[in-house]
C-alpha cells in the first residue's frame, strides 16, 4: 500500500489569537514581544539578540515526527523575506514551495530548494504534492497563506500551538476567514512545558 | 488548616477567539451559532429552541468540581440578564453576585440569592469573599466581567475551554485586555469529546 499525502498546517497561536505581535519585519519574524510564541522552539526564553536553546524532548519529538513525514513544504513568501530564506543552511532537506506574487529564479542552499510559485495557492500544492512523492505536505504559513489554505478546504491536519501569553496586538490568524463551517476534529493534545500542541483534522 | 479562597474564571472560547457569536440577545444568550461553543455543556448538539442533553462524563465531573468548590459566585449584569437569571430555579446554592450599574434589591430563588453590586469589580470580589467562608469564588462571565478582573490582578486560575469551532464574529475575550504581562501556567488540561479544557493559574 502506497502512502498517501496528507496536508499538515501547523501554527503557534497567543491565547488571545495572535500569531505574531505588532511590527514583524526581518531579524524580528514573530514581532515585538513574539519571541514568547515560540518558546517551544527553544526550550524556555529567548530573544532575538541571545543564544537559543534546544526544545524540551517532547517537542523535539513533535518536531522530529513533522520532518519526517514531510516530503514537501509550503511557505508565504512575507515570512520566507522575515526569517531570510532560514538562512545559508536551511536543513529542510526536501523541496520549499515559497507563494508569491513576484517570481523568482529557485535558490538552492545546502539539501533544500526553494521554488518561488506565482500561480497561487493550489497551483504551490499541486507542485509540492508532486514534489512530495508520498510523504506530507506541510504549510507552515505565515498567517495568511495559512488561511487562504484553511479557506479552500485543502488543509488535512491543523496543529494549533497554544502559547500561554498575551500579545495584546499583531496578526491574528483566523482575521478574514472566510467560511465558519469548517469541523476541526482533535485527536491528539501534546503537553508541552512551554505551550499546548491541540493537534485538529479538519473537515471541510 | 482552614481552607483559602481562590478566585476562578471559566469560559468557553472558540478557536478564533470568540466567546459568543454575533448577536448575543435573551433567548440566545452565545448570540448566532454560539451554542457550539457549549456541545460540552449539554453533551452535543442542541439549540435555542431544542432539548438539551447532559453532559460526558468528564464535563460533568469538571462542573460538579467547580459547583462543590464554590461559596459564591460573580457574574455580569449583561450576562445574568441574557440568561433570564438562569430562570425560576437557578440552582447554585450559593450567593451570586451581579456587577452592575443599576441598583436592585437581592431577588431569592430557590436556594439562590442574587446580590446586585453596584461598586464595582473589587466590590463584589469583596463581598463575594466573604460570603464564600474559605470556598472559593468563580467569576463566570461574561465577556466584560472577566477581562475586568484578569485586568485588576484578581483571578487565580482560569480555565479556557476552547470549543473546535470558528465563529467569525461576536465578542471577544481578550479584546481590550490593558495588560499583557499576565502569566499562565498550564496545571491540567481536560480532554472533553466536545472540547478542550486548558487550566491555568495567573500570575499578575
Amino acid at each position: 500500500m502506497s502512502a498517501e499525502t496528507k496536508v499538515l498546517a501547523g501554527i503557534t497561536m497567543s491565547l488571545d489569537g495572535y500569531v505574531t505581535g505588532p511590527n514583524d519585519r526581518p531579524g524580528a519574524g514573530l514581532g515585538d514581544n513574539g519571541e514568547r510564541l515560540h518558546y517551544w522552539v527553544f526550550g524556555g526564553p529567548w530573544t532575538y539578540d541571545s543564544p537559543r536553546g534546544e526544545p524540551a524532548a517532547v517537542d523535539q519529538a513533535y518536531l522530529d515526527d513533522a520532518f519526517t513525514s514531510a516530503g514537501a513544504w509550503i511557505v508565504g513568501r512575507t515570512m520566507h523575506d522575515l526569517v531570510d530564506g532560514w538562512g545559508d543552511d536551511p536543513g529542510f532537506g526536501v523541496p520549499v514551495f515559497v507563494v508569491t506574487h513576484r517570481a523568482h529564479e529557485p535558490v538552492v542552499k545546502g539539501d533544500t530548494t526553494f521554488e518561488f510559485v506565482t500561480g497561487g495557492i493550489a497551483d504551490a500544492l499541486a507542485r509540492a504534492r508532486t514534489a512530495a512523492g508520498g510523504k506530507n505536505v506541510i504549510v507552515m504559513g505565515g498567517a495568511d497563506v495559512l488561511r487562504q489554505y484553511l479557506d479552500a478546504g485543502l488543509v488535512d491536519e491543523l496543529t494549533l500551538t497554544i502559547a500561554p501569553v498575551l500579545l495584546g496586538a499583531g496578526k491574528r490568524l483566523f482575521d478574514g476567514l472566510a467560511r465558519t463551517d469548517l469541523a476541526f476534529e482533535r485527536f491528539a493534545v501534546v503537553e508541552s512545558p512551554f505551550a499546548t500542541h491541540l493537534r485538529f483534522r479538519v473537515r471541510g
